[in-house]
């Protein structure tokens, strides 16, 4: 695989290029310039909006997939993504932990045999974690389909732990996630980009690549 | 509904009784004999294959349903136990823990997802439980469908905990089943119960009774 | 040992009496009266202020110590306990539980090694308790002597879970205590007990046990 | 606080510097040589025991104390470290985490409290480690002076988990320490450094320093 990398001299992108070892760098983006040494037949970006249009262009020049894992995007940044998958494959997501997306399928596939009994999250994040609750615990809840209450402990450098409880009068059945480190999030993009090199055009989620892989 | 009681003075009897309180007892049975003050639908028996004959004799005679919880139970127990589910209902199984047979069903279906990862199993109960691994760890095993490590734990009270991790370079998933108190059988039981009055002749597991009531 | 048990047929009352088991009950008082079948040299009461005059009437005639674990207990009544601990030996706690007073000593006492960490602290509860943040929450709060959120779960059946989580940087300390059934609370009793027929007059708390028993 | 680094250049090394940023490094010592910009008060060397004769010598030649967190020292090693510790301050230990350390004496001091408790305790680690049970797991065994079942799991890329159940019949006591990262050691060698530069000549081990810090 030949890849270029958005934001390569960011926390991530030092993520994603360790993560990445096996496969070459041909292309690298950063505030400073764009540096080309070859042609990607994928593009990876976990930096942030503000160079989506660089990122496009760059995919639609060398007609090559995308991984894009940038938070926050805007309605038109979605339409733009979504209109490059008509000609390349696209894997879009706000979590690409495989984890986390395990726990999603999980969640949704077997709500219903949860009914009757109580539930409630935890979920705990380093102490510089502004939102609450987090983003991931409100994927989870919408994965499980009802209101839930949700406890959020912002504590010390922990990198996020999700923790749903379930439990009826005799027992507690308790499912939870811990993420290492960041570099969960580089492995799934790993993941996504060995998927996009041989799938159809196409908007995809992380999701599809998981059972993708699991077919395999 | 109108149940009778196999086994009525025993501990898992009394939990029954506590936990069927919205139901009408009409016959008891142990070792002091047979209580009758009115006409079973359906038989719960949680006691021992010693009075496995009258319990099946009784069913028959009252054309009612059977939960049957016994555990070691012999081949030709089991033989006369599906001759009945022949003219009965019966749900047998020998967990009827509704959150192990969650986790089982979740292992199942999601084994493909965890492919990769690393797997291992803690068990904790009581330090008068003799068998290692427990039971429930080798059901567990197999609903995952490969070889893993089991843990043992066996301290001070615990009635029985179960935690299967999985893990790669970046995350850990943890499921864990914890049951309070024997209560959890006593619930089980309930609703195999509810599911036997309305049922079609047959046999079924404790598992099919949980997608029945997810079906609802 | 000889015992009398006020409260005798209580949920509390039938746990004592299985684990004091090795033990006479010479004495019982329940809402019927008083069942006097020897003399007692300890009481035991968990019962209700309600009967609290009795119970040191009892004391008293019998020069017998007192375990007391009644919860919600008057200024005026604890004034009564204290002037019979002139005269015997009398045991007060408002929680028997042996982990629990072993967590308040260790948070005292090590709270100074804990500077500079966030802490939280997480109780779990069933769903019929109304209180939030339960006692012992509060109680560890004053061990640590520091403001510390909590946060209170309700579900199920769960007897009493707390969870104090330290945290920095780097690492994330964890102490939890789990009450497996309201038995805790009776063998912490039965501890008190043993303690009051062999101490010199005077008024203790569970802690003191506690150390006593570590002394020997 | 002028410190000097040994090692600067490994993983360790970069870590240290993070966590040190607010002093200034004006000496290191990496496999290409020795960089001075600087006279260091306080020497930090977590790399390994093939330079330990040039850190000594660097810190007699300056005055300056010594963190030293290399592992695997021979006893004459020793010596000579502690031959240093006669003109400086020296703190050596072979595992710089507080949390361990608090856990140590923790386990210690309250050995007693816990007695007639069933003990077990859990460790995890990443499938590479070899080594089974872990150091650390040792040194809990030892804090606690008794022997205890250690199960070792062996599992993705988890940095280290320890956890010691303390179970009766009703209740159990667990203490559980997670380390995020290596950055753990880090953050603990800047409080021995912190301590050093301070402190009068003489063999400090870690424990120490945190009771210094607790004291202030």
């Amino acid at each position: 695989m030949r890849y270029g990398l958005v934001g390569s001299s960011g926390r991530m992108g030092h993520e994603i290029k360790e993560v990445f070892s096996a496969h070459e760098l041909v292309l690298e983006v950063d505030e400073s310039g764009i540096f080309r040494r070859g042609e990607p037949n994928v593009f990876v970006d976990f930096s942030n909006r503000s160079v989506l249009a660089t990122t496009l262009q760059l995919c639609s020049q060398y007609g090559a997939g995308l991984v894009i894992g940038t938070t926050a995007l805007a309605e038109e940044d979605m339409k733009a993504i979504k209109e490059l998958s008509n000609h390349v494959p696209v894997v879009q997501s706000y979590n690409f932990s495989t984890g986390i997306n395990i726990l999603k399928i999980l969640l949704r596939e077997s709500a219903s045999l949860f009914e009757g009994m109580d539930v409630e999250i935890i979920e705990t994040h380093h102490n510089k974690k502004k939102d609450v609750p987090s983003g991931t615990a409100i994927i989870l809840k919408e994965a499980l389909g009802r209101e839930v209450p949700v406890h959020s402990l912002r504590i010390g450098g922990v990198p996020g732990d999700h923790t749903i409880f379930f439990a009826n009068e005799g027992e507690v059945l308790q499912i939870s996630h811990h993420a290492i480190s960041r570099r969960v999030f580089a492995i799934g993009a790993l993941r996504a980009a060995e998927f996009c090199v041989s799938a159809k055009n196409g908007f995809y989620s992380f999701e599809e690549v998981l059972r993708w892989t699991q077919k395999r």
